[in-house]
């Protein structure tokens, strides 16, 4: 007779399979899907995940996952994972599931509606309902210090509303003061970087360099979709979007993004395929990643050394700028009303925001119906500017409306980490800034392949942090880092 | 507490959402999925079809279509459609069922190497096998006249060996006539329909040919595949494909033979969609209609007439022909080796062939190891060639090594329905030519809508023939309309 933990795996390897069939369902209908296709996609992927769901959360799957023997560490690993994943999902009442996945449906919609007409009040009932559930989702995940933590803990395992206050204790002082003194400068110029630019050279442009930093393109691909996204079913099948768009470092940036979520998921050792030990470990690692290919090595100067030529090779238009303005322009700071068209600089700021108001609506001291003032007075405050309505302003983000509560600091933990790790690497890599130049990123993705990638979700986040950098996630690699680059960039 | 009928449609949503995503799963790995996506996509897919098949052919199932009450004539049908397939699924015992996928996998890999080396012998045995498993499926199966027709029925509900050979007795002779006296005519020149064509043009070109016949792009899309297939999960996303060689007739045929694949299917009533009761009723049926727009539109003259012009402002190496030099060289009729290029007019002469062999081995006339002796003497007889291998003979389809043996006769029941189906219309609808001419598809896809597309699985394959052109299949129109349309090309 088969042991527990086989007859365990077997029924993940069920749930896997479900969960691909959802998952290139939801890239189809992204990327390729006729807009006839959405009545049945949305009948199939509720089907799915419904079998999915119940498959996982059986008795029969508790039983197993409590009577496993693990064999070796692995199997300890993945036992820990599953359990976790077990814990999670059945702590939560079906009826607040259930609730909770209607309302998802309804709120999106009046989302939709309340932002296009910048009309917050007829959106407040349903966010207010959507808070009140978020709020009974952490009762029965339970906590010990903040609410926030239950919630924040199925984004991040182990992260804490204290982890992210700190956070943001180190990082608000520093970003606020730098963003002013820049604002004081001059104006950059960036106007050639908007135009019209042909699809085909973004997309082959794009492609080329996504390749050049490491993304295989034999067990992926990248194509566009409205909003960009990776996504995967396999270390041999993962997918890249980009869009094209006026502004050319949508394509250029956005891919690079994506493609570094991409290599996190190629990086995956193929013997954990297809189990739940494959792909990034927590938002946050796989954020870091993210933003270390866009940021730290796609705005960097060495990196443009190397590819500019190429670049206005592909875009005449843009032959008008030398090195040193391009950097300038694709790293041009400005306080903006919009978190996903933020520059590096003051990205953190907008999440600030989001994060402060959140805790505050949890815990009471804010009432739904306030919040745009709320936000309001927090944009002046940080950015210096004052949102003119509420679409630019608290309607602005799809997050609350399908009930992702708590999720916002792992973006900025992901900024955090990303100069942390890139610390790390160049304890052993000094030379990255000749490697970038010269084009060579193997040695860089390699590095990060064996320290983060392949390690999976062996490790927990918190584990994987200390074990990479030497310690705790911190703010010190990140301000350092930050304050080089922009002081260099406006000779301050 | 919910019917047995009630319960039994929720149990067929389910089976329903995992047959989509294994669709959705062929349709990518044919068109976008990377090289390394290949292991993940077979476990992936084997553990779904696992999942389809178990639901489906559980007692549960068994015993609710065996208690269900239907409450109208459609409940009839659905029921009907049901229990013949639980039928055909549960009659065959798992062990048969296993081996034979196994066994084709195996086969599939021989047959590859062995057409590759034009090696018949070393792909015998399997194939041996196969024909035996074929024959004890037949066997489970059951018959009353010859073994053939058990396994022609899986295809082609109803239909049986004796059918299939009179169609055959019926058109063999009148064709191999046809091709005779044709290739005693002078050569047709049609050596401008083959160069080197720009992808794009033949994209852009045959989107809008099949968009101008009525598929509906808001359903559907076309893409690229080796191999063109239709495909689709639901009347709302119905996909195409098409491929572009050195002959410019392979897109544009490829693609309107698909699209009458794709009408078909998106001509399914929308409350049938995502039920046993959508999509065509039997393969000769689908065949009739990819074969409709493929050959009696697609290379009629009055269509040319109509699209030749814009085909020639598209793709200028064209303009050395004029309407008739162009009809003539779209209508070239040559006996050739390989079925899959055949013209209209030897079409059949090759399905004969196989029909044939078929009959012979399955009943013990014809041993395996002697196939390739009796192909090359039926096509040495019917169309006056002699392979000069075995990778041109009896190695080149596919089929056999998947086990789909009594396949083959639905490819010609197609062709005759086609012209029968046709035939019917023009009693409605006389002015076809002027219609064509002038590029007005809508009423004839409205009347094969009404008739044909519509009734999706109501009726049996049988039934619906009967009811669209009020008798069962024959040969007259097929033959009527072939020997009208080629006596006139060659001047005879």
């Amino acid at each position: 007779m088969a042991s527990a933990l086989t007859t365990l795996k077997t029924r993940l390897a069920d749930i896997n399979a479900l969960n691909a069939a959802i998952t290139i369902m939801d890239w189809d209908q992204q990327t390729y899907m006729p807009k006839g296709g959405g009545h049945a996609r949305a009948e199939h992927i509720g089907i799915l995940s419904r079998m999915a769901h119940e498959t996982f959360v059986a008795d029969e799957t508790l039983k197993l996952a409590e009577t496993s023997e693990p064999e070796g560490e692995e199997d300890e690993a993945l036992l820990r994972v599953v359990r976790r994943n077990l814990s999670l999902a059945t702590k939560l009442p079906t009826s607040l599931v259930e609730e909770k996945s209607r309302l998802s449906a309804i709120a999106h919609e009046k989302w939709v509606e309340a932002r296009a007409n910048s009309d917050f009040k007829s959106f407040a009932p349903t966010l207010e309902r959507m808070f009140e559930i978020a709020r009974l989702e952490a009762e029965y995940l339970g906590y010990t210090e903040s609410i926030y933590d239950a919630l924040l803990d199925q984004y991040e395992q182990g992260a804490t509303a204290a982890d992210a206050r700190r956070m943001f204790e180190a990082i608000k002082g520093p970003q606020v003061a730098l963003v002013k003194a820049i604002s004081e400068k001059t104006e950059t110029d960036d106007k050639a970087l908007y135009g019209e630019w042909d699809k085909k050279a973004q997309s082959e442009f794009t492609e080329m360099l996504v390749q050049a930093i490491g993304f295989d393109f034999s067990r992926g691909r990248q194509d566009t979709a409205p909003h960009p996204f990776c996504t995967g079913w396999s270390v041999g099948d993962i997918r890249l979007t980009t869009r094209y768009k006026s502004y050319i470092g949508s394509a250029i940036f956005g891919s690079l993004h994506e493609a570094g979520h991409g290599m996190y998921e190629q990086g995956t050792p193929s013997k954990w395929d297809l189990t739940p030990l494959a792909g990034g470990v927590s938002l946050g690692v796989h954020e870091s990643q993210s933003r270390t290919w866009e940021n730290i090595v796609g705005r960097s100067k060495p990196f443009w050394s190397h590819f500019l030529p190429a670049l206005q090779a592909k875009f005449p238009a843009l032959t008008g700028y030398n090195l040193d303005t391009f950097y300038k322009a694709i790293n041009k700071v400005e306080p903006s009303y919009i978190r996903v068209e933020a520059d590096e600089l003051t990205y953190n700021l907008h999440v600030l925001v989001r994060f402060e108001i959140e805790l505050d609506v949890l815990t009471g001291k804010l009432a739904v119906k306030d919040m745009p003032e709320a936000w309001n007075a927090k944009y002046s405050e940080y950015l210096g500017i004052t949102p003119r309505n509420d679409a630019e302003g608290c309607l602005q983000d799809v997050h609350w409306s399908m009930g992702s509560i708590g999720y916002f600091p792992t973006y900025s933990m992901g900024n955090l980490l990303s100069y942390q790790i890139w610390g790390a690497l160049q304890k052993d890599i000094p030379n990255t800034d000749e490697l970038m130049a010269s084009g060579q990123f193997g040695p860089i993705l390699e590095w990060l392949k064996s320290k983060v990638y392949s390690q999976g979700k062996y490790y927990t986040p918190k584990e994987l942090v200390l074990k990479v950098t030497g310690k705790p996630m911190d703010a010190t690699d990140y301000l350092a880092g930050l304050g080089k680059k922009y002081t260099e960039i406006y000779g301050m």
